[in-house]
């Protein structure tokens, strides 16, 4: 069947744990690449080129524009952010399932130039339990509080854009619930036409020899 | 999330081992239930009623057939045979996802009146493996195989219209794959709007306390 990696948007509510879902997910299992961001702003202590980020300058990042390099790209506080073309399509030709973790405007870019992309969205269990982590220890200023809160009302408006939602409630069971839907979607018709059309082919054959 | 239970139909070649599969699917998780058929036809040595069949007299099944209490039925050879919807129904309510094993076109019946039902397909990893798995060991006459090979070639023009396709290479793996399928089909964000609506409707609240 179909060995072509599928790539697969990871979106949800700021401070729902996606990071740790998607760490986790390609740690323990060899099937996925992580897609890599390119941005203009300077690398921040500890980061790496080509882990956090590949770091360009301004007349790389727009040259790359201009040569329809990115999938998606988006300027945030002066600086460039988007996701280099070259590299998600090559780990797909790898055969590997590519992850973007990245906010709903981008993923709907993405899906709008992948119409194959697989969309997920991770939800906490309940409004309350999402609270409790934006609020944390109410030791944060009240005003910063408040901004999260209401960002995250906003992104809850971009849910039903997405083809599953996953709750992540316990760690494990989120990350084994997310690779268990992005294995499912090879066995999707749609993404299996090349065998299927092999298939009918082949068996046409049995009429002629045993006719 | 969603707790009702997704009615799944499964169809595939003949000799492709649905039956196997759907026994093993049933014995091996507590989360399925099959359905039934009802039919007209004389039980067969060892067939007991609500395991093989619910057996029906011709004017009863009649009377459910006006009573709409099928889902699909058909008649074959004088008999006839149909899926009772109240025991779909009850299932699903319980939660249990219920299997359909069924050809082609009462599958597409039951999908235009369950338009959330699941299609999987089960296909032989090849033609030349169909083949093998039709002609047997070449003991019987050369005009029920034929027959045989002629009714796989109908049945490939059916594969389109279904969701997914699932080989059936090795038993255990095709079972695991199924399950697999099923179980993330509950994560679909079509199938939980009512969870989607709650969480989004709860998270409005985040405004008003904190303003």
């Amino acid at each position: 069947m179909n060995k072509k990696g599928i790539l697969t948007v990871i979106s949800g509510f700021s401070g729902v744990g996606k990071g740790t879902i998607v760490k986790k997910l390609l740690s323990d299992y060899e099937q996925y690449a992580l897609s890599i961001s390119a941005t203009t702003r300077a690398p921040r202590a500890g980061e790496q080129e080509g882990r956090e980020y590949f770091f360009k300058t301004r007349e790389e990042f727009e040259s790359m524009i201009s040569d329809h390099a990115f999938i998606e790209y988006a300027q945030f506080v002066n600086n460039y952010y988007g996701t280099p073309k070259a590299y998600v399509e090559e780990k797909m030709a790898e055969g590997k399932d590519v992850i973007l973790e990245i906010e709903i405007q981008g993923a709907m870019k993405i899906k709008a130039q992948f119409p194959d992309a697989l969309t997920l969205f991770i939800v906490p269990p309940s409004p309350d339990v999402l609270k409790e982590r934006l609020t944390g220890r109410g030791t944060e200023p009240e005003d910063v509080i408040a901004s999260r809160l209401q960002r995250a009302v906003e992104e809850a408006k971009g849910m039903d854009q997405y083809e599953y939602l996953v709750v992540n409630d316990d760690l494990d069971t989120c990350v084994k619930e997310v690779h268990s839907i992005i294995q499912s979607e090879h066995f999707k018709s749609s993404r299996n036409i090349e065998f299927r059309e092999n298939l009918a082919q082949g068996m046409k054959k049995f009429l002629k020899g045993d006719k």
